[in-house]
């Protein structure tokens, strides 16, 4: 096995490696929190880092001293060039103790850059600020192998969320605006406030939106005068029936209260209340549109193809009827960048795009993946991340990421822990502020051995695609070499082409070596072909039963009444070719968070699908999935403070 | 005039002039749009306008290439350096036709900086997304006198109002989710949550911010374990009375919809339903608190003492009592960076916090002006903005704004058009989509001559905090010189030290310079004493009245009896100290938005009172007006879109 991975990385070799200056890494034992190793080390200015990869001046967009956004228009300058491999990073079913996914990311981006000459890029999500400061705390990774600078990471990077938190509002402000304002003038003056020019008030005009409405609708003319008295009460009357919104207002805030709220009680509303609810950020279809879009072109055609609801005879409104898309990609133009920071050892990340892996698609951006491809060469590895186990964003990595980008992923790494399987096999559960129970302190081969079930799904989960698969053991002080030889053998056995255990976290790149070269190993054999889990034509329910079959190893779905009716109306409105987004727990194969290990013979509860026409895809819920957190009693906002230098403290 | 003010310029001239490359500008005839005339000018890379003036690579942090936050280390290096002259620029009472304040403030600059060899510094405030979207559009000044690039301007600058917007919706979920998980738990329960420890689950532990509040409970020990039953009942339990919370979520979008919502109906928040609503982020009190903030701890100690409502037995709750504040910060201290840009002729500009200045305080940053004040030095000028008429935000600058930060200004400007004071003196309305009434389009020294009334009284007000005043009247094209003089005459007769033509709009600096001189000249007079509108120790109600009658020129309040209740609450809690941040319509020198001219004898109706411990202030509300903007039937995101290259268009 090592002699053929030092076989064909001696071919990956290559001339055209970045002269890369590594950062130092000296680990101690003592094992300080990931704040202090962040601090600790003094990053490259982002622009000699952007220097190393070839980046070009005019293309780099500095954020400080070390962010930076990233033209597009370096993907026209590297059109022709070759491609490296594409690497995607999965997991086991999680659970509260973590299993490091983004940790394992950046330590193959630091093993391959920084101690094997190779070229690398890791490619994340930005983190919700929902999860920062509720329960998770910071997502750069972990221990020695992070992003850095970690507090400007997990705080607002430059800016995308809060970007798609305001396009998002200002479309729903619109719609209720719009209906509010339908509700109280008549079709004359409705149209003649629509067309009207505050430049120069004598000459109504046509926006560049309203010519493409009118020609949807068929209606000719460019003159506002010349319209039919039909024609003008047809182009500004949207008449959406209320009841068929689906659009919410996003706030990246865990804020539960906001679930469902009666919006329109103040008196100059006139008693025009209705129901509706906030999502989390991360769960929107624009962070969606963000994550799949191809150009700024692709971008502003999603936008404006936003389903909101339909008309009461039935025509689907989207953002561009309601005038507003245009105005949404000026709040978004700047985030379609995907932005530059770096590792602890000073190889290069995109931090781009970061919807969920629960309740959204889990991936990072297209456009990301696709520069850091072209950045890195031929030679060369771009590692990207899926959230939680395989049965989830790897799904959606395959089905959805990979149907709008057109690439396909070359490996997928797995990553496992002791204590996590543990738990799969039986462990108690682990409660804060409790002491952790003594089956995770104490070698219990048993444990892991039955815990292993989650893994070899996981690992026929993630091969099902044609795909290599290598599983990666992060251990733990405590785990005995028994238990990580379980581990192995057990990957192994259920198909993973190889298994390692990896060091990261305590040694960053070179605690990550040999995972490196096994990924290069599994590379190296002749790719199979790419198989997703669906045909695209196939009904809704039956690409929904393709998932639950084959993916989550369960039994069959149980449809809602409401869910059915959606399907079946979405499908009438010529939505039924599209991919499918299950929300569903990521604590179990299963759609029931209890349900640890292996689950069998469940059957998944469809409660409702929303259509993301614009992001292209639809959303099927399963069970009690919730699309805004909550925070607990004691959140983690809780330890965070800023000193009066402005560092900030409690962040980890 | 002209001889007294090139002879005080004379002494001006400073061998500390910068070194400043002015653009330059050609201005056209045919008057482009302002976004074609800003998309025209090619700025200079925002990190040699710093070199220019005087800022050191290490005190700049870039966004892009012609945005950079300013580091507050500056104001440490320049500790005793001495200060420029600092004007401030108000307004008349706006009309729908607009006065161009920022306008005039960016004319000042370019002519003080491009044309009178002085250091000069423009500082206005980051527009709300909600205009921009809605009817105002941009706001970055117009014609040739703005700040560029004005896309950037006016879209998302460097993120502090979001920052503003996720901070204060941190603290609102906060509140909600803590009132919830007290209603479920025990005090033992809710106890063991609070101080359990994550890094050390055996180990509980009281945070930083959890021992700030064991001080103010008077409760002492270091060790979660030694606390009384009764202690900890008490340090855990806030018992937060709902019916008295007075934060609001925001957003920065007009949303009319959120103006009154019902909160908590999905049934996992068990039935605690509760009444809020929505403010516009600009409104918030972390917005007022990054204006107001003096350095880090100052906004650190701000944010913790924001009083979010009162227990059950009458104590006031802060943001720190819910252990939040350090969080908060975290998100705001970016923020507290001043963003430098350019005006159109390459002079520097400071965005930073942007207060509406009807329901809010209406003034830019005190750190900003207090970094500008000390880089253009002795010999230099600060031009400001405050929003909307004297009135308004000049009233707050000097009792809110000089109050907290010891500043006080040396010439205030007031900026008045022939069109909005013949409105003032009579003129229709002007209605969006009809052709503009002939009066504006001709000849009416009569209408002029009566709409000088509200001018007088602007002047009047300006000058009773004894500083001089200069009014400033921007062209039409339209406008004949009898109006012109008319104008001028009125304000001089008012107690302006000078009127002045003056045309930024169609000519930029070398239009200003006339203007930029009578300023010189205004400042160069001995300074009379700074005189605010009232005592601080005074009572609410009496500090309300000295407003209402000293400023607005009413014959006195009408308390709505909430009002009087909560003012006496807030006085018996300590809080009757504070200034007044009043909140009223802009549109008339009175609450009632029809009543143009020099209204007289009106009982101005106080409908609430609300705290803002944080910020340092009462905000009172009269009559109608709203914390939350609609979108009108046809807003200005009609116009806006994004071309394939990513260039803005339609932004006016």
């Amino acid at each position: 096995m090592m002699n053929k991975a030092r076989l064909s990385r001696a071919c990956w070799l290559s001339t055209s490696a970045w002269p890369l200056k590594p950062l130092h890494l000296q680990p101690l034992a003592s094992a300080p929190s990931d704040l202090e190793i962040a601090q600790a080390q003094k990053p490259k200015p982002i622009a000699q880092l952007a220097t190393e990869i070839g980046l070009h001046d005019e293309e780099l967009s500095l954020h400080g001293k070390y962010k930076a956004k990233v033209a597009l228009s370096v993907l026209n300058r590297l059109e022709n060039a070759p491609q490296g491999k594409y690497v995607v990073v999965g997991g086991i079913t999680p659970t509260p103790l973590g299993e490091g996914k983004t940790t394992c990311v950046m330590g193959l981006a630091q093993a391959f850059s920084a101690h094997l000459n190779t070229n690398s890029f890791a490619c994340v999500r930005q983190p919700s600020q929902g999860p920062i400061f509720g329960i998770k705390g910071g997502a750069a990774g972990g221990g020695y192998a992070q992003a850095i600078p970690m507090d400007e990471f997990n705080m607002h990077l430059t800016g995308d969320i809060h970007a798609i938190t305001a396009a998002t509002n200002l479309l729903a402000a619109a719609i209720d605006a719009r209906i509010f304002h339908e509700s109280q003038l008549t079709d004359e003056t409705l149209y003649a406030r629509l067309v009207s020019n505050k430049c120069a008030p004598s000459q109504p005009k046509f926006t560049p939106a309203m010519q493409r409405r009118l020609g949807k609708l068929g209606i000719r003319g460019n003159d506002p005068a010349e319209l039919s008295t039909c024609d003008r009460a047809r182009f500004a009357r949207l008449d959406i029936d209320p009841s068929t919104l689906t659009i919410k207002r996003v706030l990246d805030t865990n804020d539960r209260f906001l679930r469902q709220i009666s919006i329109g009680h103040s008196p100059t509303e006139k008693g025009q209340v209705r129901s509706t609810g906030f999502d989390i950020s991360v769960a929107s279809e624009v962070m969606a549109i963000l994550a799949l879009a191809r150009d700024m072109l692709d971008m502003r055609t999603r936008i404006g193809a936003i389903v909101v609801g339909f008309s009461r005879d039935g025509a689907a409104i989207t953002a561009d009827d309601i005038g507003v898309a245009g105005a949404m990609m000026a709040l978004m133009k700047d985030a379609l960048q995907p932005t530059l920071m770096q590792t602890l050892e000073g190889s290069p990340v995109f931090v781009h795009a970061g919807p969920f892996a629960n309740i959204a698609h889990g991936n990072s951006s297209i456009i990301a993946d696709k520069i850091a491809l072209k950045l890195v060469g031929r030679d060369g590895v771009v590692v990207t991340e899926a959230g939680f186990g395989a049965d989830m964003a790897i799904e959606k990595f395959c089905n959805i990421k990979c149907a709008s980008s057109g690439l396909r992923p070359d490996c997928i790494v797995l990553v496992a822990t002791v204590r996590a399987l543990k738990m799969h096999g039986g462990g108690a559960p682990v409660v804060a502020g409790k002491p952790m129970p003594a089956e995770y302190l104490t070698e219990r081969v048993d444990l892991v051995r039955t815990g292993c079930a989650n893994l070899r799904a996981q690992v026929q989960i993630a091969a099902s695609f044609g795909v290599p698969v290598v599983v990666a053991v992060s251990p733990f002080m405590q785990d005995s070499p028994a238990e990580l030889d379980a581990i192995i053998n057990e990957a192994k056995a259920a198909g993973a082409t190889d298994a390692v255990v990896a060091r990261y976290h305590a040694l960053g790149g070179r605690g990550t070596v040999d995972l490196a070269e096994a990924v290069i190993a599994a590379t190296s054999s002749p790719r199979c072909p790419f198989v997703p889990t669906y045909d695209l034509q196939s009904s809704i329910e039956a690409k929904v039963d393709a998932i639950v079959h084959m993916i989550y190893g369960g039994g069959g779905s149980d449809w809602s009444s409401l869910a059915k009716a959606r399907a079946s109306w979405y499908a009438s409105k010529g939505f039924g070719d599209l991919p499918i987004c299950m929300a569903k727990t990521q604590y179990s194969l299963s759609h029931d968070p209890a349900l640890k290990g292996r689950p069998v013979d469940f059957i998944v509860p469809i409660t409702d699908v929303r259509l993301f026409a614009g992001a292209g895809f639809l959303t099927v819920l399963t069970g009690d999935v919730a699309t805004m957190p909550g925070l607990a009693t004691r959140p983690s906002f809780h330890d965070i403070d800023v000193l009066p230098d402005g560092t900030i403290t409690g962040l980890s």
